[in-house]
């Protein structure tokens, strides 16, 4: 791959610059890809309600930097809340986003000022009733892009649409204000077709709804799949908002309703990389030709995307010549811990222990999944530029 | 399942009494059955030095009891050097058992006294010369035992046996202290003649090395491998002890050399309960008889060896009467965040949201794992009882 394809040569240059002074294993993030990926989404999608999933990357620096831009937030956790309440951010402009919370976390949420919830099932609908009486509700239905998304969402969150036609009548009769629908198509989706499938389903509950119970929808919640910019090629987000904004208008006419997105991935994935140092370069039996590469940074220390090798983060490395598949790992104790082996990537023959392997696109889903300190090692560092 | 096929009712008793105490999700640790293991080794296996696998729990309380008891440590990276050392083991009961290792880090940890490695490769090796010229090394071996491990640790580490010779033979010309071998069967390894095949291994290297080269090695380190109890039945520790015995003295005759083993989840497994509490209990349509129980701990907060449902943990409720499949899920907005979908636990008709789920066999690597905020969650919490 050539570095060229994922960032200019000057936003490189702003990487490498900073990468030149901290020690590997870091991970250096560049607000300044943040900031225009988000006016990008407010481009493409004017006519949407950016929430940012903060779950992708929860650091102070982008939510400080995306409250500036003007974002709405999607958060997972009552801890999530306390962070961005804690930045400023008004909870007017916060959306509780899991469909799995304890009732007294719900309460905290509502205590707190929030009022938007999702659901998808009775019994978390129930609790939100008790403890956020009067609160906007959405329900998450089931959408089936598993096939086609690199990190399916499928099956774990959302409902069945006979379900959800029930909860939403349910919600009304509980004193909540049932106001809309979600999905998610899975993070990272590269079939478009899939929020067309999804809409379509939307379309019909909301027929159903107005048609038998007088309740009038108002609102569809996208969710995330928006892709970043990994080694599997995907369309731009460009072509996804002109394709999704045509099946939106296909299907409700000139009654659209109100959109939220919950960007995560497409909006900090790109600005990340990860910076590491090759430990040791090495083959297992005299006679084997394949060379393992063990790098300092793996599965527990940020990459554990890696896993079943689901997220092929591109490469980048300082050498030139010829080029030979490796099969990459990280530095603990544990099997577990290696990043490519079926997927094998091609590295240089002249590959030396101290070089530095650059993992592009890993500003999402890294830092906050490493570990405490698994085989001792620290968490990955994180490191901010413009 | 029935608690008392894993625990006395004493044992039980107290972690109860603690666990009645504090919030979930929490892992309680009683150091008690720790001690009690680490005793029931030292019987079963007199003539070993034990080295304890600080990955396994690296909690200041289970080294501290260790110190107390004369364990020897197998650390993994510096940052588990520098913790051990803190807490007053001196560096001749350390090993740095990492074939990992930045050259840099060998030179810390020979700084700081220690003179005992293990390496499986020559680049390794060369720079162990470099940086811990005359430490003592031992060459670790590939078997094959990952058709009977539930963790299975053969291809990330270790060399063939051709290579072993090679290393050893260069270690020797190097300045080093060639002392012998290890190979690990396997974390959790049910089948004990694994360990035959790899002393055969050994005993056919030992032979080689001391007819042509005059190299007489002295030590064999055994790994982990030891079970803790969980679902899938295994031998206990007496009969491995006593088959791996016999197995010596089948290869090793009267010279038996000396024994290492690096115990850790063996030796700490049992000692956890991981106290959880049902979040939600819910279905995914209408007509879907199953049901999805989420719970408040997940697989990014410290049940990772869940993934591909590796480990089956016992799972303990305080519930009578009928019991039905479910899936098991943690709290997170991450799909990935399934524990047991494909085994099915069987959990109580009636159970309901508040309920808490005890995970038994969780004191190894469950702390250690956790995110460090992983959808805003904390990591685990852990607390000690006796």
């Amino acid at each position: 791959m050539e570095i060229e394809e994922y960032y200019s040569r000057e936003e490189w240059m702003r990487f490498k610059a900073k990468a030149d002074q901290v020690e590997t294993p870091s991970l250096i993030v560049s607000l300044g890809i943040i900031r225009r990926r988000f006016e990008e989404l407010l481009t493409f999608f004017p006519y949407a309600k950016i929430y940012y999933a903060v779950k992708a990357n929860p650091a102070k620096e982008i939510i400080e930097l995306l409250r500036d831009l003007g974002s709405y937030f999607d958060i997972a956790s009552i801890f999530e809340l306390d962070k961005v309440l804690s930045l400023g951010v008004s909870p007017d402009r916060i959306s509780f986003g899991n469909t799995i919370k304890k009732e007294k976390h719900i309460k905290y949420a509502y205590d707190k000022g929030v009022r938007l919830f999702v659901t998808d099932s009775k019994p978390d609908l129930h609790k939100v009733a008790r403890s956020a009486p009067g609160a906007d509700v959405f329900v998450r239905l089931i959408v089936d892009g598993s096939e086609t998304a690199d990190w399916p969402l499928s099956f774990k969150f959302g409902c069945h649409p006979d379900m959800a036609y029930d909860i939403i009548v349910e919600a009304k009769k509980l004193g909540l204000n049932p106001i809309g629908l979600s999905f998610h198509v899975g993070s990272q989706q590269r079939d478009i077709g899939q929020w067309d499938d999804a809409l379509t389903k939307a379309k019909y509950l909301f027929d159903l709804l107005e048609g038998e119970e007088k309740i009038k929808l108002k609102m569809i919640n996208l969710g995330g799949g928006f892709p970043a910019h990994y080694i599997q090629k995907t369309n731009e987000t460009k072509e996804y908002a002109s394709e999704i904004s045509r099946y939106l208008h296909d299907n409700f006419g000139d009654d659209v309703p109100q959109i939220m997105l919950e960007p995560g991935r497409s909006l900090v994935g790109d600005s990340g990389i990860l910076t590491t140092e090759v430990v040791l370069v090495a083959r297992k039996s005299n006679s084997n030709l394949t060379r393992w590469v063990y790098i300092d940074a793996g599965k527990f220390g940020g990459l554990i995307e890696t896993i079943d090798e689901s997220i092929k983060y591109p490469i980048h490395v300082e050498r030139d010549g010829k080029r030979e598949q490796v099969v990459l790992a990280g530095p603990t104790c544990d099997s577990m811990d290696i990043l490519y082996e079926n997927n094998k990537y091609e590295l240089p023959v002249n590959l030396e222990m101290g070089d530095r392997l650059y993992f592009l696109t890993t500003g999402a889903y890294t830092a906050s999944y490493s570990s405490v300190e698994f085989n001792g090692f620290p968490p990955l560092k994180v490191h901010f530029i413009e």
